[in-house]
């Protein structure tokens, strides 16, 4: 599924006419991502992601953008978007925005094991230091704002009990998000969806970070927390595997050391990053977009982790 | 307000490079506009309009300015985007997707008269004519459907007069939208936003109909309704003139007659373009975007409307 707009070879051939990435030799269609199409495209000077951007705003799309090519520039394993003769990174396809990234080695994994943890805390943290200071910064698009307009949408959705545990949550992000204590976090560009799917590995080696689609700016802390929620746990349950969660925590603080007020909203933000994919798969499933060829994916997984990471204030940071 | 991204003169110059639209003189930027940026453009071939598209979806952004391009082209007074010379309508500015139309002449009449409303009328129908078979259609972004999942997150913003009134109509709408009545209407792109402020004259010639930029695929009489509803009314009550009315439809009459089962469903269309413009307006007024500088205009206007048009099934058309 998702290959929703058709790239003909002669427009391509033209298109890539506009950047120094060789002549066109293979084209083929990627069955995956819901916002974007992607392809394989294969050229005389390598082999290439092709993204038409279907859904995304002009901001998102500049900005993630600019993002990947500083992380890459960084020497970070996330795929750079090609510069084009003009100077910019992407250029109208097919009558969408399309840009060119380098294809990168290895696999996603299912299972990850301590080292792979600690692979992606330690370019989590790499991630964050080379991102600092990107210029026109964009507020994370799927934060409280968000997280507040869509959960109203809800409303009529949702059992007794999941009203009041979201009611009760987002109150309590939204009396934290104007706390001193959030303010004093560390915040710059972060990428907002490290989930396993979005990672390439060869062996224990992080080969590949991608997916900068939902990137904007939030606190450090939010993007470690959206990590660990995916890598760290236990999937029946959504409880952590310590060991793993003590891995990337490990592997984060080899390259930056959080400071107090980091550990001390730790828990808060653990919770935070559960409310924000719990609302998300709750929007997904209930709330359906036109057009939209996924299956939803069950949005009891982040209830569960909302709810476990409510019993538990322990300073895992 | 409303310029959201800069353009500098280097880039620019880059850019009419790739259109054979002159050399740049003169750039100003315009302060209007609530989705995208909008600069006028003087070159040596000429006065232009600049827009950067801000918000909107890649595929709507396709559309509109495919609908533009054919709607030009068919010799109507819309602005028609430059073809560049790889054969696009659009190409990448500061960032963000841009295209160049035609500077318009004429001004938007506040209190239009008999003749102006049967300009627009007329207009209007040759426009429906035009749009026909355009490829890759796409439905009205603010559809029953985008109705519905707004007015659902509205429920907690109104008083219960208010709410009883949103689902009561939006049940009739629903009902319609099932039946072999709206089922037999003629459809295809239609404007739906063709309000007095989209619309420019000398004197009562018609000299301009733009900003299409909630253009979509839809019943005719639907784009009919929005219009009738902004164009023929009384502004403090949201009444009718029936003087205006006649006008307007009589001047789409002259290009169309319309079939006995859209006469038949006009007091209901004129309903639902009352309600996706109230649900709008609630929207704007409760649901503010963070960043979103205009002030939103008071939803009691369509509210006033939507009311009149419930108690009235008189067959104007």
């Amino acid at each position: 599924m998702a290959v929703f707009t058709t790239v003909e070879l002669q427009p391509l051939r033209l298109w890539l006419k506009g950047c120094d990435a060789g002549e066109l030799l293979h084209l083929e269609g990627i069955a995956s991502g819901i916002e974007n199409t992607n392809y394989f495209v294969d050229t005389t000077s390598g082999r290439w992601v092709l993204t038409l951007f279907e859904r995304m705003r002009a901001e998102q799309i500049d900005f993630c953008l600019r993002l990947m090519r500083r992380l890459s520039d960084a020497g970070l394993p996330c795929p750079g978007p090609v510069v084009r003769r003009d100077g910019s990174l992407q250029a109208i396809l097919a009558g969408r925005p399309a840009a060119l990234v380098r294809r990168l080695p290895g696999r996603s994994v299912d299972h990850p094991n301590v080292a792979q943890c600690e692979a992606i805390g330690q370019t989590l943290a790499h991630l964050h230091r080379a991102a600092q200071g990107l210029s026109r910064p964009l507020p994370n698009p799927r934060g409280l704002h968000w997280c507040t307009q869509t959960a109203d949408g809800l409303a009529g959705h949702l059992q007794a009990s999941q009203a009041h545990l979201l009611a009760d949550e987002l109150a309590t992000q939204q009396a934290f998000a104007a706390s001193a204590l959030f303010g004093a976090l560390p915040r710059g560009p972060v990428h907002a969806d490290l989930f396993r799917d979005n990672a390439l590995f060869e062996q224990n080696r992080l080969s590949g970070v991608f997916d900068f689609y939902f990137a904007g700016t939030d606190t450090w802390l939010f993007d470690l927390a959206v990590t660990c929620n995916d890598w760290c746990i236990e999937d029946a349950s959504g409880a952590f595997d310590m060991a793993r969660l003590q891995a990337l925590l490990a592997g984060y603080r080899s390259v930056r050391e959080p400071l107090p007020e980091e550990r001390q909203a730790w828990p808060t933000l653990l919770r935070a990053a559960a409310l924000r994919f719990w609302i998300s798969r709750l929007a997904d499933w209930h709330l359906p977009r036109p057009a939209h060829l996924l299956a939803p994916k069950d949005p009891a997984h982040f209830e569960r982790i909302l709810t476990l990471r409510r019993q538990s204030s322990t300073r895992t940071l």
